[in-house]
């Protein structure tokens, strides 16, 4: 069943093949002016990339006068497995070249059940899409994990929420299983790549990918690359420090974000005053449902609820100031909302706006977007096909 | 008296001046180690650097077996200005092309008397070192100043510390009035570029360099550059909120951390604990010297007197939580505590240590060194002759 995928040869092949991915099919006229090389080598570039059945050709390009080009675009047979594996679930999706989601899978799955579990899982969906899809071989793979990744190594790194993950290599366990080349990511990275392959951080150059899920993450892209940090813990901003003193937090200490606002806390919170009887609205929900989450929190505030639109409101506040913070270290040129809390939408969105306008430095504001994710739950397997893709498109040592 | 100074022809040579800069002499055969060349090619691109009077032969090098090879270095007549503006002072240095200082001056200047008196300073200062060295030509100067900084425009941004310097395009009229080719820069970023060259980050590729003097900025590293952000502003970590409520801040705020721990934050308290009588020493200081500073009660501190020990922890708790935040975010090798109030030495460097290892993630601090500045005054004119030594040593195009 496996196969060894073909490679390009030299850097100007992994350019065009970059430049396909991202902008779809283009004449050799294109990849020349944005390569910076002649038609002749262009042309003997994709020649080489289409005898390798890494392109093909794409029908006449629309006439630039002169010569009549023909388009060219990545093999349509081309495929990547992004794979999203977070605290509570595995996403699986099968990409084309151009990152396309051609299918995908979720699957609950608790992430504490242990890396073993976990693979088994991830390896049957991608055997049931490949399967499905009737593509038995994929060119590369690349996983998102939910805690610090050693990015070298391909293993995770003391992760909280993963115990007994601790230095597993998880990329060589994959790569094997799946007969093909794997990278692993911390679960924000590959999300802040999915916004910028095809989301809200299209084309962005530097900006921060902000997570507010279970916990509270930071995907950070400079240079178009992602930041990972000498032990690729970079981003790991649920437990900086808001307040001296507060609710306790996972982390055995007080006064961390994450305290004080995720999809954790969150839910803590309803339920303390659904239980105090101070929101009826939570109270009604906590007793159809027997629990609540961040997400009945977001209906009760649609809902007018005073008590939840309050606790969206600090909630909005607290992340807020832990943003405007790093907007002051590190500039960026736009910042994206995203993970399961964001989906409580404009309300949260309108009060870190608030906060970070009014507490940043205003030079790093002046021309600074705070959008939500457009692509929400597929940020994660978009970024892994991106990530996956990179394995691939590279020139040679 | 201007002369159009040699540049490299090509990749290879600005590589090559780069490490003689870096590592001082080097033979033919350590060179073609270190950049991938083979001997042939290496000896001919040093060849044509011999020509254009950019390097020298250096005597014989310590045999390898084989043939005998000979040491090459940076021409011994290179001369780069590293200038570093402050709030309340001038510094100018002439280095050679390994960055060493030959001469150094310092004057007090006040930033607020406006651009045209600044640069008249510097130009005077500059004309003097050059004229005492009989250095009529230099390669190249860089200037830090102490706000952000459009990177690109060479002009300071909206400088709050600068009324009049909004947008005044000091490279342009510094190139012209020195007779070289002239980049500007932030005062914290070049201070991290120095403390990088021979100081206390020596090498490092990605760490913080915070800067405690009249207010406090960070010099950011990521991969050997620095990270100035979309607006030049990165770093700009004084205003960052470690409270809600607090001493007021200059920029019209409260909870800044500048406005609880600076240097102008530590004379304001010291000198109301002065005059209420809680601290005879610094009563005796202030009597003695009409004003308390920074540095006043560093003093008092190390000879032991409560009240000035006090406010030098306190201050080392609030500058260390800030710092624990962006350890947690970026994941830094290295942190670098330099400035006026670095001077304070190891008791702030001690509170800073404890705070940031016990709130910052554990990974992240697993192999963090945190240490004080080894460069202190020096660190801003060499980090500006490293900064004037880029504009040479890169390849045309």
């Amino acid at each position: 069943m496996k196969r060894l995928a073909a490679r390009p040869e030299n850097r100007h092949q992994a350019q065009i093949l970059s430049l396909l991915r991202d902008e779809g099919a283009m004449s050799r006229a294109e990849l020349g002016d944005v390569i910076g090389l002649s038609r002749t080598k262009v042309a003997l570039e994709v020649d080489r990339l289409t005898a390798l059945g890494l392109t093909e050709n794409a029908g006449p390009a629309v006439s630039r006068g002169g010569r009549r080009s023909t388009l060219v675009r990545l093999a349509q047979d081309m495929r990547f497995l992004g794979i999203d594996i977070g605290a509570t679930s595995v996403d699986v999706a099968l990409v084309d070249g151009e990152l396309r989601i051609l299918s995908h899978v979720s699957q609950a799955c608790d992430v504490r059940s242990g890396p073993r579990a976990v693979l088994d899982t991830v390896v049957a969906l991608a055997g049931k899409l490949r399967a499905d899809a009737g593509v038995p071989d994929v060119y590369a793979a690349a996983v998102g994990l939910p805690g610090p990744v050693s990015f070298k190594d391909g293993a995770p790194v003391v992760p909280p929420l993963m115990p007994g993950w601790h230095h597993v290599p998880i990329r060589d366990l994959l790569s094997q299983e799946l007969g093909c080349p794997v990278t692993v990511d911390n679960d924000v990275n590959i999300m802040a790549m999915g916004e910028r392959q095809t989301g809200a951080a299209r084309g962005a150059e530097d900006f921060l990918f902000i997570k507010i899920g279970t916990g509270i993450g930071c995907g950070i892209v400079l240079g178009g690359r992602v930041h990972r940090g000498v032990s690729g813990s970079a981003g790991d901003i649920g437990h900086i420090r808001v307040e001296d003193y507060g609710p306790a937090c996972a982390c055995g200490r007080t006064g961390c974000l994450e305290a004080f606002f995720s999809g954790a806390a969150l839910a803590r919170d309803a339920t303390l005053a659904a239980k105090a009887s101070r929101s009826t609205h939570l109270a009604d929900l906590l007793s159809a449902n027997g629990r609540l989450s961040a997400i009945d929190v977001g209906l009760a505030a649609a809902a007018g609820d005073p008590v939840a639109v309050e606790l969206v409101r600090e909630g909005g506040r607290r992340v807020g100031q832990v943003i405007a913070g790093l907007v002051s270290f590190c500039n960026p040129a736009l910042v994206v909302i995203g993970g399961g809390v964001a989906g409580l939408g404009h309300a949260l969105l309108a009060e870190i706006r608030g906060v970070v306008y009014r507490r940043s430095l205003p030079l790093a504001t002046e021309n600074l977007p705070i959008v939500l994710s457009e692509l929400g739950a597929t940020a994660g397997v978009v970024g892994a096909g991106r990530l996956a893709s990179e394995i691939v498109f590279v020139a040679p040592g």
